[in-house]
């Protein structure tokens, strides 16, 4: 039994050798600690989808996106347009995916579980197959994907350690290896173990989940802990804006930047104006039509990239172009994510010559034994992952791998990212709400 | 006798195939007829440079840009910086060339006389070299530039026709084949002779000459000649606030859109707030950190690219993606050129997805018998040219050409443009004020 989407020129028709031939699209799951945030916590199984695009002349790439159901649907409707299409024409791609949605409507499956809801569909959808026809075009002309998109101006990549409060365990499964993390000692300790396991230079905890001023102490207490690490908090949006100011002030010493404080880019302006302390988001500012008006409030002043809804890589370097414009500067989100996204997101910040900071990662949430790229692939070092110099991504499949994570979705039974539902099940009473202090 | 510029990896020095072995800069002049502007009347003859780049394995590839001698000299420190370099890494160039300005300091030589000021100094040197390498890169895989920035999107550029108030001809040479156009029956017989000639499906008249309502009659006369050709006017910010809201509702049913009539973002944002008619400009916002400030006073509606100040090619790429996030409209600027900017330009508009509106082109006021590149290259059909096929740019360098108007530049002694100070020759009370009315 499979749930695969499989989508391929129809047999005896002429595919030239960089033409798109066919496009295997395999949901999987993976196991996801209950990692906490402001609209719920993480499900046992993250879901995300595996593209494989393979051309007329034989060459695969590689692309990996969200697995949420209706967005899978989409990728269907994009793979059966791009197929025929030119791997290193990036226009025409982009056309036909709009084009395939445009004429077709499916509603939700955005994959963030509603902390980002206005990200652009098409640029979502468009992004594993701009990824995967990068692949290739790399592995067609022997070079890196970094070196397709403009050449790497570092060798290194500097990622941070993504620290959340968590439970000890999910509740049917008791105890998991990293125990719980629910006051600034469990954070500080969660801390140390990233650091000594992974080198990270730089610390981001996911915040709105306790009263802000609790969150604020386990800022301080890392701070302490870690007096010479850069530190960031994120409260998704969690926070009013007289709130949002008062705990700005509180960390104005500690923080390199504060991410989403509070709801939209008019709050975002107000908080702006009334504290020194630099603000990023990923909340308000998550597909192009969104900048201008960043820019006439004067929301912010970083913008966190994500190539899996901004349209694929080259049009994250757009972005970056962007931001370099308006004189932001740069950062990069994650969501639970697999080795392809992994080595994607690295060649990307390779390549992009203004990037101010380390870039976020779900990573270390992930067990080792589960991936779809062979083990052993990446090995962080001081916090920070080499590019990889084979042609295209670098990465190879792991196809057992990928049986088992696409069987694991088959049984796991979840098929739309619902942090919030999750917490239903265990906290009736609790409700998405934004500002929540 | 020779005044180029040569720049070469020392004799001896290991260079790979893929690095920048050696590096030629030809200033040459070509016959310019004495065309009308707010800032005065251009020279008999206008200057440019011509960049040959050859790589260690031998690929040799083309850039043009501005003359000024001042500008040759920033082109000389930039060769030097980029010799060794990859012509594959489009970041590794942009920063060699930042870094080789930034140690040295070298004033004046724009090109543009006067009516373009702000441009950025890096991004005005990168030009070439980028066109130069994206032509390399080409011929190395075998596809045209247009490929190389994301893939065609038309196979056809249309052009419009650029239509100037002139004199009968240069004071010193009597009357030259156009003729002269100094008033509204001047301008449409100029611009039925182009019609005829090259097919024009849009025309835009050089303004800021004549006063601003001796300038609307000759729209209003064009308008009436031609009654389905999309019409533009730019007189490079001659007119006050008052008078553009004035001369832009005199002819707001006229107008694809009005380039430039005032002075500065804040007075074009007044403007645009008074009237209906699109503010499109090429003055003011003219480099990327000028774009923040525009979108905040809500300055225009259109922007016009060119490649020769935007930092070539990848970077034109870039403007026109803000552009299109930012909602506006995309038009192309020009300053009088030759061959090989004319299919750099070509290819760009060939690869930018949204290009709304006919691109300008100074291309029917040179000589035909003069040009670096081969006779016969382009032939304007339905004022479009086909992208060329051919791998790279597609344009072959005329040797003899180039050494006939390198000769020419030696000999006519012009070395930095002047619209201004030729005016003054023939007009003594002349002065470059703006706004003018």
């Amino acid at each position: 039994m499979s749930e695969e989407i499989f989508v391929a020129a129809p047999a005896g028709t002429a595919v030239g050798d960089n033409a798109i031939r066919d496009i295997r699209i395999t949901p999987v799951a993976f196991a996801d600690p209950p990692l906490l945030n402001t609209v719920g916590v993480h499900e046992p199984f993250a879901l995300r989808a595996i593209v494989q695009m393979r051309t007329g002349g034989g060459a695969v790439g590689l692309g990996e996106t969200y697995g949420d159901a209706a967005h899978l649907a989409r990728l269907a409707l994009a793979a059966e347009a791009v197929l025929g299409g030119d791997v290193f024409a990036a226009n025409d791609m982009r056309t036909r995916v709009a084009r395939a949605l445009a004429q077709r409507s499916v509603t939700g499956g955005h994959g963030m579980s509603g902390m980002v809801t206005g990200t652009s569909t098409a640029d979502r959808v468009l992004s594993p197959f701009d990824v995967a026809a990068l692949d290739i075009r790399g592995k067609i002309l022997g070079v890196p994907v970094s070196e397709l998109l403009g050449g790497r101006v570092r060798g290194r990549v500097p990622f941070s350690g993504y620290l959340f409060y968590k439970w000890e365990g999910h509740p049917s499964a008791g105890a998991d290896r990293w125990g719980p993390a629910l006051n600034p000692e469990g954070i500080v300790e969660q801390a140390r173990s990233f650091i000594n396991g992974y080198g990270f230079g730089a610390l981001k905890l996911k915040g709105g989940v306790f009263a802000p001023d609790e969150e604020a102490a386990a800022m301080l207490a890392l701070r302490e802990a870690f007096p010479e690490v850069p530190l960031r908090i994120d409260p998704n949006g969690a926070w009013s804006v007289d709130t949002s100011v008062r705990i700005a002030d509180r960390l104005k010493d500690v923080l390199e930047y504060l991410e989403d404080p509070t709801v939209g880019l008019e709050a975002m302006a107000e908080v702006r104006r009334r504290t020194s302390l630099p603000l990023a988001t990923n909340m308000w500012v998550v597909a192009f039509e969104h900048i201008a008006e960043a820019v006439r409030l004067g929301s912010i002043d970083i913008v966190l990239s994500d190539h899996h809804f901004w349209g694929g890589l080259e049009r994250s370097k757009l972005l970056a172009g962007i931001s370099e414009a308006m004189g932001w500067g740069l950062s990069m989100h994650s969501n639970s994510h697999l080795g392809i996204s992994l080595a994607a997101m690295t060649h990307l910040a390779a390549a992009t010559p203004v990037l101010d900071y380390a870039c976020d990662t779900h990573w270390p949430w992930k067990r080792e034994d589960e991936d779809v790229v062979a083990p052993g692939t990446f090995a962080f070092d001081g916090g920070a992952l080499a590019v990889p110099n084979d042609p295209g991504l670098g990465v190879e499949l792991d196809t057992e791998g990928l049986e088992r994570l696409h069987r694991q979705y088959i049984d796991c039974g979840i098929r739309e990212r619902d942090d919030t539902g999750y917490m239903k099940r265990f906290d009736p009473s609790f409700e998405n709400t934004a500002p929540r202090w």
